[in-house]
């Protein structure tokens, strides 16, 4: 369609990485471009601890479930939902702050998403490649020490960004039918869907591994309702100041 | 740096539309280069209601805060945070599904703002304006039941899509180094930079109007902490069944 849609639609994850760095220009723009992605409000309520020291960032591939490529890309970025800068600011200006707001944890995790996705399709345009990394929120407790964040920040994710040293396929999506629905949500068609879906999955998964691994979507999904991904994140979020009021 | 870093850095909202309409093949594009996005675990847990019937459209409008721009744009999207057809792709494989989890919220909350992002970039590649609208958390219970979300479905945000009918300034961010921070956390700056970046706003803001608008960002901010905005997203998130366990 054009050539930025394109690059878009060739978005595929990358987890090894040559040791080639990001020159220091490249790697500013690249996080201008981040913030210049919409924000609620303005409020801007993202910042970004970018982990320069070896031990820090060997440290963090281990919290963050032992993902080697933490350490290894050129660099790595934790993204943080930051309510701090904003209520500090609100205070100093006169507000009688209320926070641990529910609708503030959006804004700031939503702020945070989008500030993310510019700097993964800039870095992209450079052509470098990226991994997001949401295992930072396997252990947001040490994470958050090891970084010093204060009350009213979290880590949402993390981001691997560096010279690819692979070329590993576009994973496929679900049929955009599946996604996008006219005015009104309806399931009716989910259950065909799905089941064609996993057939895909199942596809992709065995040629991709010369038959030795045999799951479909659904299996692949069921860690995450079983209730034991990540169930400290609650009483993670309050100790930050999230409390979901 | 390159023209896809040029195109991020030079968004900005668009709030009036001409009242042509986006070719449909290129509707669908930009769709399929959302769905090209990263994604946590592979789930895809956003869903998008498309919104086409006009009288929908005008309720729409008035439940984000009567914001025009609802109703004029070529498209206008809702971007929904969307467990329920992973959820049930889960059990029917066989999960004893768990749901309500914070992490969960988390997880579809942040897959549906890196889509909405991949499909406002892919948009403003063709040349076309949008706006995100934060304003249907204003009132997501009614405009649940306009869109007939079922349980574990929220709505995050909508999107506006079409060919702009103005052409506004690029509004400032903060400086880099006020959102950068080196492999710690720290806020020593922080007054400075935001005392710094308030005068900017402020210049801004009676440039634009005349000198009829003399506030500041932190003023701006002052809503967003008193607890005023949008108190019921806790309690609408929970009927939703995304009770933040």
């Amino acid at each position: 369609m054009n050539p930025v849609i394109d690059l878009l639609k060739s978005h595929r994850s990358i987890r090894k990485f040559t040791g080639q760095s990001i020159p220091r220009d490249l790697f500013r723009s690249i996080l201008e471009a981040g913030q210049s992605a919409a924000t609620s409000n303005h409020v801007q309520a993202c910042s970004i601890i970018h982990i320069r020291d070896p031990e820090k960032r060997r440290q963090m591939a281990e919290l963050a479930g032992g993902q080697s490529y933490v350490a290894d890309c050129s660099d790595f970025l934790v993204f943080c939902a930051d309510m701090k800068r904003s209520i500090d600011a609100a205070a100093r200006a006169g507000a009688e702050v209320q926070t641990g707001m529910t609708e503030q944890h959006i804004v700031a995790t939503v702020d945070a998403a989008l500030m993310a996705q510019n700097v993964a399709v800039a870095a992209e345009s450079a052509g470098l490649g990226i991994c997001y990394i949401g295992g930072v929120r396997n252990n947001p407790g040490p994470i958050s020490e090891l970084l010093e964040l204060p009350k009213f920040v979290y880590p949402v994710f993390g981001l691997c960004m560096g010279y690819a040293d692979q070329d590993p396929e576009v994973k496929p999506r679900l049929p955009l039918e599946a996604i996008l629905k006219e005015d009104r949500y309806h399931s009716d068609e989910d259950s065909r869907q799905v089941r064609e879906f996993d057939d895909t999955m199942n596809r992709y998964y065995l040629e991709r591994t010369g038959g030795n691994k045999d799951t479909t979507w659904s299996e692949q999904l069921m860690p995450l309702f079983t209730g034991k991904l990540r169930p400290h994140m609650r009483e993670f979020l309050a100790k930050q100041g999230f409390e979901m009021k």
